[in-house]
């Protein structure tokens, strides 16, 4: 089985890490559209145009399933695009699970600007149980603190973009995180310690158990093939994947044009 | 005359803003590729691609010159770009400015990663004064700061990351500070505080005023057309625009595509 996942830079790496994990046997071909990173900046037609080109992409490239491992492109684009395979985006996963990991039926949400102003979490978290409360932020400094490898708890501007950005969730007394940016969480421990106890919800880790279990893939086996494809290759590409995926072998790295 | 004006996003409306200071009478085209912005964290080879295609852009609009309104685009793509008309960078304009205002020898140069990384500001500065002494440092988090509005000397997240980033060239000693980046001069109330007495050198300003020199335009007569082109157009571009341009008014904003 060949599964293809997309994100906008590295971020969605988190999502393969998990894929390796819990069905070995795939072959994963990864495409990070890292030309025109952040997605989260920009408008909702873009994101559209530039997620169409890298699904048309993925399936040129034989690909049976893809995981949207993006949280801006599932928000914003995934009910526009087509595919003739199916399709895992982030947003219906982990809102599933949020809503199963609450216990007092406060949950947070945090992604980037243009995931909040969609809604899409929202939405989807009370269509399930429309009596939780959510208190949804964006928080446009976390990618640009993950993608220059701010993510220390003891760093000082970790933990003041931190504060500034948490603080109504905090306050609302949330006992569950939605972390809706496959970004965010690097920033795990950080956001632990402003926060205190409790439970992240890590969207590239729920597509990607969401595609196994839909899919009923083999848990077990030989690893299989992980290709790695990027929009712009730049000097440092094994230290940068190295934060998100681990020590996993990346089969190859190539630089495409959507 | 028709002069042509390009930034990776909108940080070069600040060259705009001096254009239309000293040379009202000139009509201005103006391009962002706000939809693949930002591009000081991008591969070089991936720089000089997307710059091509802009200049090329501005060329069949029918412009007689162009400034380079980026830092990054000037310091990494601006000597392999081709043109029929003149193009004016950032780099040499300021570095000369910076080394005429000196007193001490002591210069700092802060831009984006891949601007640093190219060494352009140091190299034209040590080629006018090879005994000046330089610091440079790449500020990472000054672009993502300025793009979401965060710009504020009384903002605490803002406050921690000049802190971070300039806490060398404070040290330094330096009298004069290069802003390498045409976001950057929206941070001058904040780093100002932060460093002390230090004269700032402005890239967009400085771009501006060489073209008008060079060209010898006409520093008077009515305002001209100035017309926008961005490859994304947000909700709120009139808000971010002004936050650069100031209450010039700009003519029209189309959304195009490289």
């Amino acid at each position: 089985m060949k599964i293809g996942v997309f994100d906008s830079g590295l971020g969605g790496l988190t999502a393969v890490r998990e894929l390796i994990k819990i069905a070995p046997g795939v072959d994963i071909v990864y495409l990070g559209d890292t030309g025109r990173v952040p997605y989260g900046s920009k408008s909702r037609e873009t994101v559209i145009t530039y997620s169409e080109q890298a699904v048309k992409w993925l399936i040129n490239r034989g690909v049976e399933a893809i995981i949207i491992a993006c949280g801006t492109v599932s928000s914003v684009a995934l009910e526009r695009l087509e595919s003739p395979v199916p399709m895992f985006g982030v947003v219906g996963a982990t809102a599933y699970r949020a809503v199963e990991c609450t216990n007092n039926g406060k949950i947070g949400v945090i992604a980037t600007e243009a995931t909040i102003r969609s809604k899409a979490y929202e939405r989807e978290i009370l269509r399930l149980n429309k009596d939780f409360e959510i208190t949804s932020r964006s928080c446009p400094l976390f990618v640009p603190l993950v993608e220059n490898g701010r993510i220390s708890a003891d760093d000082k501007i970790v933990e003041s973009i931190i504060e500034d950005h948490l603080r109504d969730i905090k306050s609302a007394g949330v006992d569950t995180l939605l972390l809706g940016c496959t970004h965010y969480p690097l920033l795990s421990d950080a956001i632990s310690r402003y926060m205190g106890r409790v439970t992240f919800i890590d969207a590239g880790r729920e597509a990607a158990r969401s595609c196994v279990k839909e899919l009923g893939l083999n848990q077990s086996g030989d690893f299989g093939e992980f290709k790695c494809y990027v929009t712009d290759f730049v000097d440092d590409f094994q230290a940068q994947a190295s934060v998100f995926i681990g020590d996993a072998i990346i089969s190859s790295v190539e630089k495409i044009q959507l």
